[in-house]
Order: structure tokens, then C-alpha cells, then sequence
């Protein structure tokens, strides 16, 4: 058994995982349930699993936080940008 | 420097990030924003993490990847709850 292939793919999955929140927050326009606490520090974690990937020389941990990472910033400056258009009397916490 | 560290900092701050989201979730009894899909993907990559780190009889991985599983089987069966009390005038998909 290759268990590489088992982490390989775990972090493949988990990486992309964010692309159907995007998508259901591009297609909705509404991300107003969505925690920015959550994001946040999903980005902070990953930017310390990036951290870890460059000390390990590890080019999977490095490109999957990358990935990680951007797809979080994006869904925090989606809710940003959909809980203003939406204006006040949508309350976005 | 020890990496380790950081790594395990990393699997920590990523693994409760979750909280924030649990939380809001409950305050305001709403999750409809929130893709069911990436709450089964995180929780499918997360398996196969589990997989990983038992493979590698890697403690923190281990530990880490349960309670991530944890906390999105737990988002998804509040969103599920929620969007039945909604009832049918709240778009839950």
C-alpha cells in the first residue's frame, strides 16, 4: 500500500473542498451564514502548514496551502463584497 | 527552529477553525449560505488523512483529523435541522 498516494490525494480533497462554497456563494450571491472567524483562521493555518512545507522542502504541503489559502481569501472578500451590496438590512456578522 | 512545532500549531489552528462557524451557526440558526458539499468533502479528505496518520502512527494527525471529521458531520447535521424547522420557504440546497 502507498500510503503517499492515500496523504496525496487526502490533501487534494480537502484543498478543493472550497471550491463548492465558492460556487454556491457565487451562484447564490449570499454568504451572509458563513463565518469570517472560520476563514480567517483556516488562512492562518494553512499559512502555517505553508510554513511547515517549505522547512519539510515538501512541494504537495506547499501547493496545496497555496491553494488553501487563496480560495479562503476569496470567499472573505465574497462575503465582504455581497453583505455591502445587500446593504444594511441584511445582517452580516 | 523546530518545524514541528509549527506543523502542530498548523493542525491545531486549522482543525478548530470550525468552532467560530459551529458557533455562529448555533447563535443565529442559520447555515443556509453554508455547501453541504464542502462539509462532505473536508469531511472525506479528512478521512483519508486519519488513514494517512494511522499509517504513519502519527498521534497529532490522528487526533487533529477525527475532530475535524467531528466538526463538520456536526455543521452538516445543523444545517440539516435548521433547514427543516426553516420549513420550505428557506432555499436550503
Amino acid at each position: 500500500m502507498n500510503w503517499e498516494i492515500i496523504g496525496f490525494t487526502a490533501g487534494i480533497v480537502t484543498t478543493f473542498s472550497f471550491v463548492p462554497q465558492i460556487w454556491k456563494g457565487y451562484r447564490t450571491k449570499h454568504l451572509r451564514d458563513l463565518s469570517y472567524l472560520m476563514n480567517a483562521s483556516l488562512t492562518l493555518g494553512m499559512s502555517l502548514w505553508l510554513v511547515y512545507g517549505i522547512s519539510k522542502k515538501d512541494v504537495v504541503i506547499i501547493a496545496a496551502n497555496i491553494a488553501g489559502m487563496a480560495f479562503n481569501i476569496i470567499l472573505m472578500i465574497m462575503k465582504y463584497h455581497y453583505g455591502k451590496t445587500a446593504g444594511k438590512a441584511e445582517k452580516n456578522n
